[in-house]
């Protein structure tokens, strides 16, 4: 719903000047409108748009070179008044006439009909064109009594361009009925807009539907029906407007656009299934646009335009233009890249390793693939301990990312990779496959150990040690959570300490290790004392007292299983 | 909420094509990303942004020269994973290193992080920037522990137009920081956002309030508050910043940014009340922004962002780009424009009349006089009439239109108009005053019968009829109703008819007039027993049978008025 205002009445007006405020390298305002802040050549055919406030960036956001010369701003949803557009077009005039343009509603009509008659008592030249994109609105027999919705932003674009190419007020007219003729819309709703200071919104359409053909004021449209797939829905609009395709057209010029709250990313989606649904009817695309163009305040919906384009108006669609609401042409020169992107998907090449390392490198892999198997005995385990705290993904996460380590572990050790290469790239594997946070923090930990070790030599137990706290200072440095936070770094701290203070004190690394891992054991156990997880999912996290973290047992148990394949090492 | 998907899991992958397709001319779709399709220098510093997609135009939107060289896209709302930064990041690199900026976010934090690691084991020279310009959400003696927000657009801009101009990474990293530091933002939300599939809202904002601080991803804020007016809410955003403002700082650049459902129109309305607070804190302007920059899918609220600036950061932010999300800089070059808008609400100057004329222009300044006392007088019973079928603001139109024409024909006469000018004035005062469809009718009616009519001789018998005409084909043509629409055309139509007939049967005007009002008010009245009128607002119409239109009840009250006028006219 609209929300923000001061008086209700006022919006629109309000509305105006802060737009005029933002934009004054394009606009300035007059009395009920705006009119470019630029110098404009005398003689130019003035193209002056305009209708009902509530449809930015139509009409205001229409103005600047290259598109309108001004724009007329009704009262929200309401036509502009006679004066009003009589006004604004005096001030536009430069004395080539002026192309007035809006869309084919009967208070706009009448205001817009009445000013062009007045105007031309005056003795200025005024041609007036309704546009009348909106197939849903009539039928095809009955063009004139089509409304029009956004194929405002195509039509006018047209006739701005064919206006600052020069042409006089005749061809600037024939143009521009042509991109009339030649353009159709439309448009689907699925929520209505509320006006300014209403207690409620102007209509509503029921949960899980779509309004086919609604109207930017919700006028009534065709009928609704069952909202479906992205895919399907691009298959009704396009089959909508290709039935009035012209049997000779090759070529269109696409615009999709969304009425308000139907978002960016959702315009997106859907451009891809209308993109190929266009090219397998054998058309040419031409600067398709996605965005918004003409909307209803904070309506739910949107609408495809397609223009049926020829040379001529490929052309004006092509040219230049600087408003608000459009900009084509380059601002800074630039060049198509020319380059082929790398492929980094490619089999990484290892350095060249010594045979010491390369055998620490094999031990890395088996030990790796124990840890990996253990991890899938306890998917399940570790997915219920995880629901009590976050969504239950745990045990897939660990079984993901430590099956897709082993992989790409094994394959390092068959390419020849030493043991620093080995223990990088299974982290790296570990961190892309797993997702998530405790993926990244897997990935981070085995590339920080790695860090350690080099490909020239075995890693010393010194260096076993020392890569122990490498990945606890990189854990704790960019993943941020401290002891007692309840996650991995509860279990990590102290077995990284525990490993240290005992080496130091001269105990053999698998003890020490072994040492470790206990302490991790405990310290996880012991998080299901801790306080509850800190975050938004305030009643998850207080289902979490008394529970374990499932990041915490899960390195524990890695602990464990590492000091189980050390034990077998030592022994070997 | 969210509507156009086919597959939610597939929804960010799916809108980065689509963006990529209709911004072919800025970008080239990389796994995980884009990064821009034009030749970029060598050894220039690439500037690599990213985060969570759903936030559209963040931050594949900020793609293009004078901004990022590439943007990382997640999943919606969620971090990308380091394979993706590591693997935008190659793509991008032209030697001269890596500016990575992201919000500050636990899972962005990490996953660049650990990609920037990794790029740096690779040789790749990398910086991280998180942004940090949410200051609700930690307080400004932690701003590291700040979100980023809205800040991103400013922060990056600054980022790209340094980069563009060929610094090296250590300044482009300093300059960004420096953007950083001195980039404050608060944000406020007035309801949730729905993520594809999800079947509800990600959270909800109690109706007629505004959670204040709200996060992005809808992070708990401060507190919620009741919804104020437009001015009272600029008071309060502005507030928050300005309590952070250095002691030294003159200029600011300012962006306001709309979330999703919350529109241009408002944030140009709350423009307004906030230009006016930066102004009176003494701040100077420069280059501000009003438009959707950083989103939240379908997310009600809106956010202020301010960069404190000094000579420095001002260059790079008014430095030209040309990204879809932000283009600055000429396209066309153009000239500010120089004279001063014409001002139409002088005086108007009327044609030299005949003594005749201008007689014949005081009789209908009379006649007019008389029918706006008896639309004075009719009021009340016009709205009440009018309340059957419409809003009831019929009496009060007709009130104000025909008080309007009666200042402005005396005032005619006394500037000495003759009869075409004095009818044509009051037409033209009557619309625009009266305001609505009728307005601008009676003024259409008005006017149209003034062409028949000239200012060098008083009207004849003939011409007074073939004003009629005129006035009836005016508003058919241009208002579009048809006899049976249950408008004033029902009474017009057999009051012109009678008039034509009766005249050429040889009656003398007057006797012809009273035939024809009579005729009309007999029209009128039968118009009670008509269908209902058309329109979306089928309760209003079906709540009208039986009553008649106000519009012909009122054109028949006005032809009573003006056959009495006539019949003292022509005995005096």
């Amino acid at each position: 719903m609209t929300t923000i205002f001061d008086a209700p009445e006022e919006f629109a007006t309000t509305a105006l000047a802060g737009f005029s405020s933002i934009y004054a390298r394009n606009v300035r305002l007059v009395k009920g409108g705006v009119v470019r802040s630029t110098k404009v050549p005398k003689g130019k055919v003035a193209v002056v748009v305009g209708g009902g406030s509530g449809h930015y960036p139509a009409f205001a956001g229409y103005v600047g070179p290259g598109m309108a010369d001004a724009a007329v701003a009704g009262d929200v949803f309401a036509s502009p008044s006679t004066a009003a557009v009589a006004r604004v077009c005096r001030v536009a005039d430069q004395g080539g006439g002026v192309l007035l343009g809006f869309g084919n509603y009967a208070g706009d009509v009448l205001n817009f009909g009445v000013a062009a008659e007045r105007l031309r008592a005056e003795g200025i030249d005024v041609r007036i064109v309704p546009v009348t994109d909106d197939v849903a609105s009539a039928s095809a027999e009955t063009p004139a009594k089509r409304r029009g919705i956004a194929g405002d932003l195509v039509v006018f674009k047209v006739a701005g361009a064919a206006a600052e190419a020069g042409l006089n007020l005749d061809e600037v007219e024939r143009v521009t009925r042509l991109a009339n003729d030649r353009t159709v819309s439309f448009g689907v709703a699925f929520g209505g807009c509320t006006l300014p200071g209403a207690k409620g919104p102007l209509f509503t359409v029921p949960k899980g539907e779509m309004a086919l053909g609604l109207g930017i004021h919700g006028e009534p449209g065709i009928r609704e029906e069952k909202m479906v797939s992205a895919t399907e829905f691009a298959k009704l609009l396009v089959g909508k407007l290709l039935a009035e395709r012209p049997a000779d057209v090759r070529k269109v010029a696409p615009l999709l656009n969304g009425l308000g709250s139907t978002k960016y990313e959702e315009l997106f989606v859907l451009w891809v299934a209308i993109e190929k649904e266009l090219k397998a009817a054998g058309l040419e695309i031409v600067d398709p646009e996605c965005g918004e163009f003409v909307t209803s305040l904070d309506m739910q919906g949107c609408s495809l335009t397609l223009m049926w384009l020829n040379d001529e108006l490929e052309t004006y669609w092509r040219a230049a233009c600087d408003a608000p609401a459009l900009r084509k042409g380059a601002i800074i020169a630039t060049e198509p890249a020319t380059d082929t992107l790398k492929d980094d998907e490619d089999a990484i090449s290892f350095a060249a390793a010594s045979e010491t390392s390369r055998q620490s490198g094999a031990c890395i892999a088996r030990l790796i693939g124990e840890m990996a198997e253990a991890l899938k005995q306890a998917e399940d385990e570790l997915g219920r301990i995880d629901a009590f705290a976050g969504d239950g993904d745990h045990g897939q996460g660990m079984r993901r990312g430590s099956a897709a380590a082993n992989d790409a572990a094994k394959a390092a050790v068959e390419a020849g990779a030493g043991a620093a290469s080995v223990l990088a790239v299974a982290g790296d594997a570990w961190a892309d496959r797993a997702g998530g946070t405790s993926g990244a923090i897997w990935g981070l930990l085995l590339r920080a150990w790695s860090n350690a070790f080099n490909d020239d030599a075995a890693p010393t137990d010194a260096a076993i040690v020392d890569g122990a706290r490498r990945a606890l200072d990189g854990v704790t440095r960019l993943g941020r959570a401290r002891v007692g936070d309840k996650t991995l770094v509860d279990a990590l701290v102290p077995f990284v300490e525990t490993l240290e203070r005992a080496f130091a004190a001269g105990k053999p690394l698998i003890e020490a290790w072994q040492a470790a891992a206990k302490a991790a054991t405990e310290a996880a156990e012991a998080t299901s004392s801790l306080t509850p997880k800190l975050g938004r999912a305030r009643p998850l996290a207080e289902k979490s007292i008394g529970h374990p973290d499932a990041g915490a047992v899960s390195l524990a148990l890695t602990a464990r299983v590492a000091a189980g394949v050390l034990a077998q090492a030592a022994k070997a």
